[in-house]
């Protein structure tokens, strides 16, 4: 007998790489935004008060989860505000997955799904994507303790469907589990399943400042709910951490969210030059999902070349994709969208190293 | 059946008052340093690259990290940091409390500790301080399932001895179970159990940012303890959260430990405040704790005023400090250390209500 008898074991969930240099290396592993927030944010930080730093914040993150509200046109009762959308999607497993049939989620997702199962003893069945990487809907309609879908879907960057219907059809046929919706990337080109909200007590959509708002760094994620879900969020918070949220992260938050032509135009640019890197993968031979996010998910011909020698002559290079060695995955790499001048010579370095 | 079947139910921990405006009242309730932070940090608000928060910040805080073990003179791997000791405290009741047997720790405490074991469903056993709010050490030799001890305790402000053996005593009597020693208030007067981690790897210290360093805003708080300890807290970190501190915290953090100087000049004047404080109390009739807190631990003269009444007093005087209706507590107040002015002005509203 020991101390570490009583420990929770865990494999916890592996990070895309931070090199600790950012300048030299192109990153396109962690599918970030390749350009800055809004200008409002540097000039809310100028006007930042350093000395209520010494006070609390709002244990309610009052300020921002207002603006939020404001912004989505839901009520402030209906917003829960944390550290990122890591932190609202661990909250909303621990808050709602307590039964013992198993919280269903596809084979190839966000693989943090599986990580907060483990480390919470929740139940889990994954279910087969099909051979294109959609969602088989009936699935998802078996008896179930929770359900779990990203759309659109990483890392294969999938949308399901044009409109809702998809999602209502699922969300309506599970009134006794919570259905999560994570739309970390829904601004670069999904549909949200947000009015949905509206109608069933039993949709959670999650969101984040981390991608489309280039706000990765300030750890901001929210999620929408019917005042119920909110309430139950919010009683698990304030028995986990009062304070999640800082001071700069509500004040600066809150000025991102005060400039969305800003946020519009680069949203804008970054699928135009994702539609451009997906043409020219796919001139080159390469195999490339309908992206709706931040990425392209492309398998290069397999007669030239592995995803695997690839990924590592790319990073020779100092160009940082990700690639897992997982099946369904191994043949592929997650390429993070960033600035045209980063994707030509990306190109570049594709070129390079087919031509070996 | 309905989704609320599955739901985690809970009874929230209930953080201090925070008034909107916080100019317009003398705030005593929540243990925030009465001083802002060092000059340095707003040197590094100043220069901080808004730019860089498009990127994820370290995964493992490391640079705050490593300015933390070089100022404790600890290894890097034998630091964790978290969001405020709150999420330090609570990751390590996860990670380190999964047994039958129960956790124990003092009925008179931080009120967090019974409500981190409900959320997570931990079990466990509360001891009576004795009449003078001292721990009874026998009591802590018992089989259990982990130990927690908040030194200087809250809200008493009472020190568990001049040296460490009496928690010494506790640890090596322990070599099954994690000692977790909350050391929140440690600055203002405690002695820490530090040097106990090179001694015993079954000892973890707590600490944190938002007390003596005047930052409850910024939310950062650290433990110390041995590198397994420390791996296992940070594999159930990873399991949840990968990036918990947000660029503004690390950098501002780490301004904040270049300036000792700054923050024993601001300590000692709290303490210089506190003592004034508890003479006055006492002068009045009050029952006062021998504090070594940024509090101070007091019973009005029971023949001429309730705890209660005093408190509800003060608070139609704009004046903000705790109280509890809870046994062995409701005869007393809490009443942080604010600048001399806003403890005048306390002990001047404190006579105005006795006089009645």
């Amino acid at each position: 007998m020991s101390w570490e008898d009583k420990v929770r074991k865990v494999v916890p969930y592996t990070p895309g790489e931070q090199p600790s240099d950012d300048h030299k290396v192109i990153k396109l592993n962690t599918n970030e935004m390749p350009y800055p927030p809004s200008p409002k944010v540097a000039e809310a930080l100028a006007a930042f008060d350093v000395d209520s730093l010494r006070l609390y914040p709002a244990p309610d993150v009052g300020p921002l989860r207002d603006a939020l509200a404001a912004r989505y046109g839901v009520e402030a009762d209906e917003m829960f505000v944390g550290v990122g959308s890591d932190d609202v999607l661990a909250t909303a497993f621990l808050t709602f997955f307590n039964s013992d049939r198993p919280v269903i989620f596809p084979d190839i997702t966000y693989s943090f799904y599986d990580v907060w199962c483990d480390v919470y003893r929740i139940t889990y069945e994954i279910k087969k994507l099909d051979e294109e990487f959609h969602i088989v809907k009936s699935d998802y309609l078996t008896e179930n303790g929770g359900i779990v879908i990203a759309n659109p879907n990483a890392p294969t960057g999938v949308s399901e469907d044009k409109d809702v219907d998809f999602i209502e059809d699922i969300v309506k046929a599970n009134p006794d589990s919570v259905v999560i919706v994570d739309e970390a990337y829904v601004d670069f080109g999904g549909v949200s399943a947000l009015p949905l909200i509206d109608k069933y007590d039993n949709i959670l959509i999650v969101r984040t400042f981390s991608k489309s708002r280039a706000f990765a760094g300030m750890r901001i994620g929210f999620a929408m709910g019917n005042s119920r879900l909110i309430k139950y969020m919010n009683d698990v918070k304030y028995s986990i951490n009062s304070y999640t949220m800082n001071r700069p992260a509500i004040e600066l938050g809150i000025a991102a969210l005060s400039d969305e032509e800003y946020y519009a135009d680069a949203v804008a640019k970054v699928v135009k030059t994702r539609e451009w890197t997906a043409r020219e993968l796919r001139d080159r031979g390469f195999t490339v999902t309908d992206s709706r996010t931040n990425f392209v998910f492309a398998a290069p011909p397999a007669d030239r070349i592995s995803a695997r020698e690839l990924f590592s002559g790319l990073k020779k290079r100092n160009i940082y994709v990700r690639w897992w060695d997982k099946d369904r995955l191994r043949d592929r790499l997650r390429i993070s969208i960033g600035t045209d001048e980063e994707m030509q010579a990306l190109i570049k370095a594709v070129d390079e190293i087919m031509k070996g």
